[in-house]
């Protein structure tokens, strides 16, 4: 199941009319835009360390539903800590969007579309249709959070690339329609930088479609954790 | 003999007239395309731990023709347990294309190609003879299954990365002129999927072609086992 | 943070005006440039294995300013030392960029861009800005040092492969206003190598830019390593 | 040294004029390219595992060149052994591109130009001229051997994946004007293949360039194999 739902997803992205992905020139700038995240789980685990490499409120609550006892060794899995991650998350997403706008601040201020402005910072949907976009964001949280309590089944020594290339995959796959955000301080916190930050030109934060990215994948990473509790 | 196979074939893919990679666009797609279904097996691998990561029948019969003991520990490797497990894998890709189609169902409802909408799901020829068509995927299959049974004689920690990198080199190199099913669940329950689903001007499931993608890698798979056992 | 900043970054790099990665075709020049660099910090990390794998003065600098106590197994994190790798590090980037020109010899002998002549040795700003270009090179350049003294702390056994994807993510979401130096000897060696090599309409090497690449990436690797040496 | 080889390399492959990468839709293509061949070297080294992984001319004599006792276990690293092994390796390049043709068949039938389907067999250059074509193989297989014969100093668990990635990026980088031989089989094998296969309006097989990706291989692994004596 898991093979077809990446595998037919990437095909759909790549050639089905408005997705993310469709047309060679966009495919190309997906699959960076794909390596891009990836890595960027990448390197935020390995600094994440210390909280057991919690960068996603979506796995946090995933892993609290699935029943784990501890979120880092130390640190139990409790409700209060999960909303204690969950702030600093928001607050960390918040911080990567303020210092990417820092590091490209020219190419913000430049001419350019305000939709491509908004799309730096958040997720949007290519077809809007709130009812869709939240099932596509449960799937692809589902799949990333049911398969991170999967990996300590099957050994391997990949450490952070397990998930840095799961991410890679996911975005491939059924990041086509809506952008995958896959988890909500991804989509929030940099919502809440473009809201704030002095960009010129830069239109609308488009509120409208921010509960979507959040409770898509909060039900996705509930829903996994459930599931695997049954399965595992 | 693999270096070369694969070698030539990516340029093959890149290059030749009338194949799934040829020209820059579509070579974009295509390693788009590549990374996802490599990626969706990592994660499909991950998943079905418990069955000894079986996700595909012609790896199955494969390693059954290959004189494996077990399929999984506890599992025999009979062919009352691979018939089960093959019954498992279509039924898994039957809803694993059935979730892409939820995850991406706004653009399956627009209007598109009808071939495109059936390529999401399954295979197909980009020069149509059948014979052909079934020596490249014999051919593409053996590769799969043969060199998944070498992994083991080469120390690694790579995990479920092997096969996926592997599988994402077929597709780069072997995949050009038919879509490389190398997996005849991953044809059959998509293209059920097709014939089955609500979708607005799908078109022809191509049943005409579907024996193609099983018994291409049924043989392909057998015949990999077979020559492992001597080559071993 | 550290996701959202390479998050945020690689969709700026591939949507807003101006950069280095921006539109299909840019992009995917870029994701293979991503890569070239990458594999390059992986040959190298493999090939520099006596001095400690020390092939960047930011990096070696970054490590002094954590406290470390030896660069190398018996070479000890002094002053002194790393003014001789620094040295030795210049002088390795200004030969593998004399090597490149053997090897593409013709290439640089056919009438084309002085620009693009440039560009294959020395990084340069899409916008010039010194300003805003050094705050970049400083965020890439941090990001990487930091990083990289994160290593340890989660298991893995990747070895020099997380540090070359470490770069290759860097390079895709960080690279797009000015190249992504974020290792000294990297510009200046190859600008030397550019000042002195008979390549026929090479036009300026730029001098006016050199301090930006050096600069940045220093303050960004001392700050790394005085961030890590609190965070840790 | 080898960072900026493989840096400045890349950009040279992006960038500059008449090269086998410049341009978006060929860098596409290329980093496409330069997939399928790493993964075969991938799958090649499992499948030889019995020869120590030896599927390249230029790395047995450059291993003969360094001083290696055994070419695998019991294997003695004998010139008459080396022998041996490079029929072997030839024999297996012209199988493998037998089995690519029958894979592509129809693909070949079909009209194209020559000089691309002599291009999927063997490598040839942009810009004619022996005399640096030759150093351009030559550069490209010392940093194979040299980097694959210092694998062992630096401790890691990637296996196979490292030789591969390794092609990868000597492909991206050194690969722009020549096509990237760096191992005499894989030309000559296929250059056969290419001559007594009947494939229509195939064109010549170009015999007067095919001492170049011999010669030069073969000189750069030797190269490679004494310099490594020394250095490590």
């Amino acid at each position: 199941m898991m093979l077809l739902l990446f595998g037919c997803g990437v095909v759909a992205n790549a050639i089905l009319p408005k997705t993310k992905g469709t047309g060679g020139g966009a495919s190309a700038a997906w699959l960076l835009i794909n390596f891009g995240w990836g890595l960027g789980v990448f390197a935020g685990v390995f600094t994440a360390y210390k909280s057991g490499a919690h960068i996603n409120p979506a796995v946090t609550v995933g892993l609290l539903a699935n029943g784990a006892e501890e979120f880092a060794p130390g640190v139990a899995a409790s409700i209060g800590n999960a909303a204690i991650y969950i702030l600093a998350q928001l607050l960390g997403a918040f911080l990567g969007a303020v210092l990417c706008w820092v590091a490209y601040k020219q190419h913000f201020d430049a001419d350019g579309d305000p939709a491509a402005k908004l799309g730096v910072f958040s997720t949007g949907p290519e077809i809007r249709n709130y009812g869709w976009n939240f099932a596509t964001e449960v799937i692809g949280t589902f799949v990333l959070v049911f398969v991170v309590i999967m990996f300590g089944n099957t050994p391997n020594e990949l450490g952070p690339l397990a998930v840095a290339l799961l991410v890679v995959g996911i975005g491939a796959s059924l990041g086509g329609p809506t952008g995958y955000a896959i988890n909500p301080a991804r989509d929030l916190g940099p919502r809440i930088a473009h809201a704030v930050l002095p960009i010129p030109g830069k239109g609308t934060s488009d509120w409208g479609y921010s509960w979507v990215p959040i409770a898509g994948p909060v039900v996705g990473g509930i829903l996994a954790g459930l599931v695997a509790a049954l399965y595992g």
